[in-house]
């Protein structure tokens, strides 16, 4: 299969169940609703080291939100539900409520079931916070230094997918690297998916587990590693490829995700210098949803 | 004391010890060593909540990095050496090294002592990878998926200064938020010090213990809270004041806190509606140093 | 009349006829797209001294581009026919052909005519250039330097409305400008607008003629000086205001004016220190079209 | 000549007199500051088409600045002195005066005359402008409706060198345009320059005259486009370059240019796929100066 004269190889996408939250947070511009998202979500990039795995989803212009003004929805995900909830409860009162001028609020559509993040962090209004309702919501209004923060009492969670991927492989780094980012551009316009890397976009790969290391659990993936294509002889990695990137994304379930791989795949697939497209699987033992690259066109 | 027709209140910052690192990331082009740099230090507004204190310290032209392309510095605090120790090994390994085309080495001066951040990173690359020298450094390099990934043997610590800080009162919020991205501005020039909140602006402030809620050990600080001025008999907020943020810094020592302080106060006093510059303490008793504001100028 | 507080004054914005083109530049990466168009829609605030009114009107996603790349669609206007066939042929020869990875297509729907643009450009192939149909939309592909520039061969215009306005009256200069920024923020998810002025803010009225200088014909407009209020008699700021910014909008026709000053005013008011909303008129005699401010709600 | 193995052309590049202004903008914040210095130097890449060539030359800390606010270095130039005399006073009164909050200082060195911009300008004030002085500097402080807009009095020309440039050969396009951008973050940090071309960097290239069509004194360099390197038998595209870039610097003085080009290119060597470094000049005839690339090093 080729698009636009990539090959689009023939194997799948190997993702995984993880629990996940979606957050709106409102400021008073969009560039301040930013700035808290960005810091809400950083340090977030994979679950193996990162204590959660988060994102910034989409902007939502003011006539769309509760509290009309401009926002950003963010994603939240870890595979455990104490985790998840530890995670919201910390990322909103550290880096959301401390930022200028924020609300939050809960915009997780048919949650499994809820957390009562905003219900926990009313306490700090040590006596002073006050309950409204906004469009059916019930809001904890707290009084802050500069203001009353607004958050809502109770915050959905639900099985999510996590690990949706694809890679890019390129004539050399930079296209690759063009292609990556063009390709998370394209899954920016998704509703329901992150990118949680830096950028959205992975550098480095890892395999299950080291050969030449017992105590680590995981090491890079050289079959997949560029400047070892000469040295390793079940390399993955063709002749004519110099550059190699994975888009890795989590989604609120697998139609977003697939939506999401298609979508970026065909705006890599627009860059000169793009050879391949691929995708990481661990055999297929591992992760709950197989995603066929094949069946996404 | 007044600057510009501000006042500036005869009282001191309250700050505290802390352990830092300072770290170089160097990547193809500024935008992308930035992004890594976003990423690293991201959910790292407060130890209270977050596992580090982390920020953007400043830009490094390629003229004066190790290896000749544009990077970031950026500090990663912690008051555990332990905790600090396993901060920078899993923002270094999940953030800047999954991030596309970085490199980083270790730019803090006097150390009080080193990890060996980079010498245990490299057994990712499961025995492909190697060491080299860049300008009297040992490096190891560690080949991932897009090319291979250099990082510095040894990353150094010392005892640093966290929580610098001055309150901006102003007319109302936007001025004082002005005025707070304008200090932020002009501290981002001060090498050796960052500030860690969400775009480096606080909106909240806490006191020690809780008043209605036994089980909490911080709460809102309802005597600088805008909205509660008329309520609490205590208020430090004055009746023309209706916008009040606060700017927090971490700094290699207290010197580079004490500038950052002094430019960052000069910079608010420069905004139109500003009345009045405070700075927070809990009374001497908490921490390590005092910095009266009446001594910077 | 009020918004959420805000006083809407019983007045109308008066505007005026101007021939406006609407052209999607497209290019390998959002980032890309956006370089083209900032430089393409510089120096283009007011016709009174610049060679045109420009702007960037919205992006537009690699699904809905007529290549498959990510683009933003821009606006050019010029009262008159000739100079707006001038003023294409320059910004797109100059700015978007000389920028990298782009292309130009019309996206201006119902135009009255269209102009030679693209025909013209593609003699700068000096024989080179080829022809080529996209989406039933007849291209020229011109060889440059880095590869082959595509541009559509006729560019729509049609008349449209320009000088659609509001003024943000607030308690100080930063929360006009605050609320300027969001009121900006709002308008950019309407589509066929555009706010020509820097950041979409105007921080300078005039009126018609001068005064005290007999060879201007244009000068400040000192009635809605702030830092005139006590000095000039007919002033029509409120004692209480003490920062005025407009927005002005050029639209494709009216009712994207009035959808713009509506969502634009809407999101103003949202903003602490906010006290009036007010509009721009010449007495009725000058523009075509009076746009009421109380007939927007 | 070989620098981090690409191959330096042993030629020059050929740049011409020009006559340049200045100026600093200040505004209340660093983001304010470059709103305003982005719109008054848009629409200016190159005077064969354009009103001027101007662009961003360096950030100013508000420790450096005459008011103690960010502010941003900008270079306006055109060839004719009536000209940029012209232009100045439109990019001033129409982007700067404009924007919100902004001042504006000359910070020409050795001027080689001066233009009364300022002066002309404070007519605008209509009788209610008033004079300063700030540091030595003669203020004119006009009234404008977010309060007093401050312009220095005068300010300095002086010839100036234009066209200095260098080109990028890489392997493919993403590799080229990379090297731009690095070189540009290089360039960046050298004082007295811009680079005036969309984002710095230059996609298309024209020779003198136009051999299929008489009318046209300019058309495209056919020698240096990639996508014509099999039809043009006096190519000078290696076979096995697939990306051109062309970084074009105008500089205060021929040292400003020259430093320019020295940092650019060594950043551009940094970035894997450059193959080759090499200059534009039209045989010597035209220009006034000639930087040979091997000089530099």
């Amino acid at each position: 299969m080729e698009i636009n004269g990539v090959e689009i190889k023939d194997t799948y996408a190997e993702a995984f169940g993880i629990k996940a939250s979606r957050l709106l947070i409102t400021a008073t511009t969009e560039r301040l609703a930013k700035i808290a998202a960005t810091e809400a979500t950083g340090y977030g990039t994979s679950v193996i080291g990162c204590p959660a795995e988060a994102g910034i989803d989409s902007y939502m212009p003011p006539t769309e939100t509760p509290d009309g003004r401009p926002g950003y929805v963010i994603m939240i995900c870890n595979p455990s539900k104490k985790d998840l909830d530890n995670e919201l409860l910390e990322r909103i009162g550290m880096c959301i409520l401390t930022a200028p001028t924020t609300a939050v609020f809960d915009v997780l559509e048919d949650p499994d079931d809820k957390f009562k993040t905003g219900f926990k962090l009313k306490f700090f209004g040590d006596g002073y916070e006050d309950e409204l309702e906004i469009q059916g919501r019930k809001i904890h209004s707290i009084p802050i230094m500069s203001g009353d923060f607004l958050v809502e009492s109770l915050f959905g969670y639900k099985k999510a997918v996590a690990g949706g991927n694809f890679f890019i492989m390129a004539e050399n780094k930079m296209a690759g690297l063009t292609a990556a980012e063009v390709a998370v551009d394209a899954i920016d316009d998704i509703s329901g998916v992150i990118t949680p890397f830096p950028g959205g976009m992975v550098a480095s790969g890892s395999k299950v587990g080291c050969n030449s290391y017992e105590f680590l659990n995981a090491s890079t993936n050289e079959k997949m590693c560029v400047s070892l294509k000469e040295k390793v002889a079940e390399t993955q990695i063709r002749k004519d490829v110099g550059g190699v990137f994975e888009i890795v994304i989590d989604g609120v379930d697998e139609e977003a995700v697939k939506e999401a791989m298609k979508q970026g795949i065909a705006a890599a697939c627009t860059v000169e210098g793009v050879l391949e497209i691929n995708a990481g699987n661990f055999g297929g033992d591992l992760g709950e949803y197989k995603i066929q690259l094949h069946d996404l066109f």
